[in-house]
């Protein structure tokens, strides 16, 4: 892997405006109209390589896909493997995903209440030690964050590797009063995962036998009808 | 292992009437009066060969204990254990704990509304195949039952070896609007077990490095009100 100096870096991103965002801030409310359109907004919070973020957006052209990282190598590495996958697919520009540089601490400051219809969380840092819990992604602080930006549909999809962080995640949940739903100890054995499109870590996990951890929290007054409604088809 | 007959074992039975309940029917709403007492009741649905109950029974002098099976061999494997454990303390008979044949599928018929403030759920079967997911004691079902059984402070604690039955029972308490707590995914790592009583079975599966999953259920409104004064200490 050839290695750039940060400002090469900033330089190769700052070209990629059709792309990357390099501050958030500037369309927080205005996501739609970046997009041109009022297609559903999910957003990928530590999206590291971009495995997840570029399948998801090909597969699904009707959302509009936001992968955030605070590290500006993942953004440039993220960015050639969604130029990489739409180019595959004949399309010459990625229309309907962005990739947007900042630290997801204020993210409050990105997005505004009900823009988003999505948030997922894919093997986000474990934050092993007691003392850094509140950095975990799924902390109760988060939480109530997110709450704010989901709009009635709104959920969020987590999964893991790590059962500690599963674990903690569980109880923030719980504790936060969330609607859990489809939660699974065992994604890839279960084949609950109606996705399919899996992270860089996962396809790694995966082959190494590894367990992954999964589970949606229905937070969207809509959403929440609408899991009402089914939820006893699984028993 | 001496095995007896049927009819031994019913006439062994018989004669412990000061343990043994052979009909619990006889006592629904009325195991206070039998007790002699106003105590808590925590009952324990498929107790095994009574391990569990018996530890607790010792340990939790203040608590009337109930161990439940359907299997009467298992109640007079329990009852040796139980009076075992008592004279080891010095007690002729053991006053606060009883052990009644029944199936849990007529759990109502044993006990009257808001009569049970706890019910232990450790190692059920887990009823691997889909089409037995009825039986598990920890579907939708009988969630409803044991909803009308607890009373103000009723809390349900569950544990297992099984990841099949505990992601059930995850999602059973999710779809039936439980409160979940104190959920672990490796007890015995952990350290989250604060009653230190383990099963036969827990006892095997932690020297053999398998993992315990538990969870508490918190059902009456003041156990809810403490769990929600309380929940965020944990972050």
């Amino acid at each position: 892997m050839r290695l750039r100096g940060r400002k090469g870096i900033r330089e190769n991103l700052e070209q990629q405006q059709h792309l990357v965002i390099l501050d958030p801030r500037e369309y927080k409310g205005r996501w739609a109209e970046l997009f041109g359109n009022d297609r559903p907004i999910h957003i990928e919070l530590g999206m590291g390589k971009g495995q997840f973020i570029s399948g998801m957006s090909v597969k699904y052209p009707d959302v509009n896909f936001i992968g955030m990282d605070m590290y500006d190598e993942l953004i440039r590495r993220a960015s050639e493997k969604v130029r990489g996958i739409w180019q595959e697919q004949g399309q010459e520009k990625p229309q309907s995903v962005r990739l947007a540089l900042g630290n997801i601490e204020s993210i409050e400051e990105f997005f505004a209440p009900n823009e988003v219809e999505r948030i997922y969380l894919n093997f986000s840092d474990p934050w092993p030690k007691k003392k850094h819990g509140r950095r975990r992604l799924t902390h109760p602080r988060f939480l109530e964050k997110y709450r704010t930006l989901l709009n009635e549909n709104g959920e969020i999809h987590f999964k893991t590797d790590s059962r500690e962080l599963f674990q903690f995640s569980l109880n923030a949940f719980a504790a936060c009063g969330l609607q859990m739903s489809n939660i699974s100890l065992d994604l890839h054995r279960e084949g609950i995962n109606e996705e399919h499109v899996m992270t860089e870590y996962e396809t790694k996990f995966v082959n190494q036998g590894v367990n992954i951890h999964r589970c949606e929290v229905i937070v969207g007054e809509a959403a929440l009808s609408r899991y009402h409604e089914h939820k006893m088809e699984q028993f």
